[in-house]
């Protein structure tokens, strides 16, 4: 089979996941080409063991990539499950050596058609999919993921991602015809011409992954780079470095497996001691930068990033207003899942509650403050005393600093003489005897202690903050979202008036909006193509992943124009 | 006829030419709803004269806006074919109040729809057009452009542009659907859901034009923001105020007329000494800054501002490359045309022409550099030697200093021993005596010499260099370009061989390129809706006039969602 034979096989082997993929995003439906259950029933009964095999192969071996420039080896993951060392090390390269290799492998990547570059990317995709077995356990012994999480969270949820950018960078592409021909008299003279519309790439793509959800973003960023012709350097976090090995691995392989050099995606890891982003982030070939981790880092580039395209999200702090409920102990369950849900070490877990100090609606009657705060912790500890739940939901904490993040707020409460409405605790993994787990702790503030809980602290802890009233609340949140970033916010209402008075002030402050939601659906579940994350209008990120803004300036274009009598252009 | 009424009128009355204008940049065939002739037959015969005397009364008056903070009032315009005052006064504003206002027009003007704000910025392109014999006076007495040029390129030509850039708007917000129902199963439960999606501008856009064609970027510019719901702050040259002080009255009369606050587009005028960019580019509120003028403060903009949207347009260094040409005659008056169009004070004016030092291959044979040379001198002679052909290519010199840049060309080629083939002189103008007029200095050189003709120099003066061959030029050519930039590259070859083998390096650097173009179309004639004007890939300019990515960022998208059971979202 001739190379272009194998390329007009792989563009229609993923033709259709294209064409729903793009009329998703349309749409905004509900859809996706893969299962986020790890079901036996969907995967049949060889995968999980199969995947779990690959992952313990890598145990206490090097990561063998053949990457250029390698002048070492190191690796320092530590499993938030089992605490000890994966022993795993990862080769360490050069930056020159894979910026030199990236750019020569750009040449004929830009010249491959966008239909082959996106197709490639989908056979990625599907490649990941069907890999997910193994990343399950990775991103969990890096990340602290639960077993269900990691499957659908950093699987197919996170795949979809990448898709959806695909879908964003295949419309934006396709808005530039690839030549046309123009007619015009121009005094008495008939001027024809032929135009030719070049798609040029922007150069390198450095993509720079977090700690605790690794391929979240990365997909989407990758994607979105790729296809528009730009290699990509993956400088994944150094203490979750696996999953994303494994996603290079997996590009590499497949676009060499299409002719293309493997270059085109290669891995700066690093060490704690010895980071190597700067090098990436300050050299001249890197005209792109994506990057997902701590705020602090985060505004850091945003403020000084000049010349280059730079994609963040960060973080923000994330609240629930409690105006008024029509049922309670679902409405305080649903926010009590989503603060358990990891740990609350995702972007969009809420960190703070306010309820209206006088007490709320419901549908049974009037429920006070405490009531409501008694409600929301009566739904924690339903998740946390149960510890096959709380295996299922909370995960793992994956790192100390964690613990530290909530014990500090812990001594901060009692400073204050907060109550203290739950006390974060370890939960015994049924699993994983060494687990590092802790539940959410619970205080019970004002806003007179409003630095509190104002800035984002990553670890499971919440704030229930007695608010003055329903439009108090509503205002502090926004404020709140506008001044500290948000991703994700919370409401819950009965009252249509309420809730038309505040959606568009949290619209303003780019906060998306989850209104009223109970059930099986988790309240910080986003669906890829349905639900655009992060809105790049407040201190949480710059971007939106994804949309068109996302990856219509990843390309640029060049023209020409010639007289059409002259035949070719 | 009740508010609803006027708009869904409006968005009627302009709904073809926005169809027109999407099918336009899709196939970027050619179309204009405009005519960008001057002649009576299209326009009556009492459209300019009328346009002069409202011209003619604006001289020696205040420019009456009614603008919040004015504080003073100022005007340093000299016309470059009188050398007088035109005496006008414009509203010196307190920034504080121009953002202010703008800020708090912002809020309805970003709740009207997309569709009413294309359509009023089309209302504001018909009005101007309807204005354009009283632009034309204007354009010609700040800037210097031919009654034609003035007519044709700050007319319709730049209304076109904006119009351009409306259709990608609309392309860009068309393609987030308002809402969506999202139905799922999740574990045994249908999860149903409404999801509405709100674009929210950025924030205040700031225009700041350039004194010598300033309505060429302002309407894209004014229109990318003003569509996608942001306000404008206009920041005209000091030296050329009139024409956006026009097209400022245009727009706050339209928008006022139609129940918009008129502080959606303001004008920042300020003095030589006493400039307020500055304030406006720092101010957080200005959350977007499109820029044309000199490299030099486009470049400290580009690698100052942080957080904030960028858009550049400056100026490089356009090259000629003549490799061989079929007729050389015709083919010297093509670049003739273009190096005498407003005597070289074009973003698009070739500066520099490499021939080989061996000469070129002709349909007639064989010409040497000497001959090449000479009859590019000839064909700029036959233009610069008849004064009324002269005033309406060359037009006039706008200021001072390109002048002092023509001068200084000549001494630098007579210090290094450098034959001048032509000599700058002033050819007097037929209508205006007092005209600072000038044709262009042609210089003989060598890449030896590569500083001199390397940078840009803003006045109309030619190079010509002697390459060591075809390929030794196009090489140079390239690098020029991807050095120190480019808007327009100029390529004439007879050998396809020669042609392939370097379109796709002057893609590679961003040189949109012309190629073989002889005949009554300028070659340096940038087509809106067919030619991507400015790549974005080279020191140039950072961004593309018009395509997706220049509007795709200008706004956000926050959504909501909420359970469809509950009713309206």
């Amino acid at each position: 089979m001739n190379e272009q034979q194998t390329s007009i096989d792989i563009i229609a082997k993923h033709q259709t996941t294209l064409e729903q993929a793009r009329e998703a995003v349309k749409t905004r439906k509900s859809w996706s080409p893969f299962k986020d259950s790890p079901s036996t029933k969907i995967h049949g009964p060889e995968k999980p063991s199969l995947g779990k095999a690959a992952f313990t192969a890598h145990l206490n071996q090097p990561f063998t990539l053949d990457l250029p420039g390698i002048k070492g080896w190191a690796g320092e993951e530590v499993s938030p499950f089992t605490q000890q060392k994966l022993g795993i090390t990862y080769p360490l390269c050069e930056p020159e050596n894979i910026i030199g290799s990236a750019k020569r492998a750009m040449a004929s990547w830009a010249k491959a058609s966008p239909d082959l570059r996106v197709a490639l990317c989908l056979e990625i995709a599907q490649r990941m999919y069907d890999r997910n077995f193994e990343m399950v356990h990775s991103v969990m012994h890096v990340a602290g993921q639960s077993y269900t999480q990691a499957f659908s969270g950093s699987g197919p949820n996170a795949l979809d991602r990448g898709i959806e950018a695909l879908a964003y960078a295949a419309i934006a592409m396709d808005n530039v015809t690839p030549s046309a021909q123009y007619h015009r008299t121009f005094g008495r003279e008939e001027v024809n011409l032929d135009k030719t519309y070049t798609l040029v790439p922007r150069g390198i793509g450095l993509v720079i992954c977090c700690a605790s959800f690794p391929t979240w973003n990365a997909y989407p960023a990758m994607f979105a780079s790729l296809a528009t012709g730009n290699p990509v350097v993956v400088k994944p976090h150094p203490i979750a470095i696996l999953p994303m090995a494994i996603v290079v691995e997996t590009c590499r392989a497949t676009l060499a497996e299409f002719g293309f050099d493997p270059n085109l995606v290669t891995l700066a890891a690093d060490t704690l001691a010895e980071p190597v982003a700067q090098h990436y982030i300050k050299h001249p070939d890197v005209q792109i930068i994506d990057f997902t981790g701590s705020p602090r880092f985060g505004h850091y580039l945003e403020s000084t990033v000049t010349r280059k395209l730079l994609y963040t999200e960060t973080a923000g702090v994330n609240s629930v207003v409690v105006e008024s409920v029509d049922n309670l102990a679902e409405s305080m369950r649903a926010i009590a899942r989503a603060t358990s849900l990891f740990s609350a070490q995702m972007c969009t877990s809420p960190q703070v509650v306010y309820v209206p100090k006088d007490g709320i609606k419901t549908a049974d009657g009037h429920a006070s403050f405490e009531q409501v705060a008694q409600t929301l912790v009566n739904e924690i500890d339903a998740i946390g005393h149960d510890p096959k739940l709380a295996a299922g939901i909370m995960g793992a904490i994956q790192g100390q600093v964690s613990l530290d993040v909530v014990e500090e707020a812990e001594a901060m409460a009692n400073k204050h003489g907060l109550p203290i409405l739950r006390h974060g605790e370890a939960y015994p993994h049924p699993d994983f005897p060494n687990a590092r787990t802790l539940t959410p702790l619970v205080i019970s503030t004002t806003s007179a202690h409003k630095q509190m809980y104002s800035e984002e602290r990553f670890g499971p802890v919440l704030f229930i903050v007695a608010a003055q009233s329903g439009d108090d609340a509503a205002h502090e949140a926004t404020e709140l979202a506008r001044t500290r970033g948000t991703i994700s916010c919370y409401l819950y209402s009965t009252d249509e008036d309420f809730i038309h008075r505040w959606v568009d002030e949290y619209a303003q402050v780019g906060a998306n909006l989850t209104i009223n939601l109970t059930g099986a659906m988790w309240i910080n579940f986003a669906a890829a193509y349905s639900d655009y994350h992060v809105t790049g209008l407040n201190p949480a990120g710059n971007a939106c992943l994804a949309d068109l803004s996302f990856v219509a300036s990843r390309f640029r274009i060049a023209q020409r124009r010639r007289p059409i009598s002259e035949g070719a252009a």
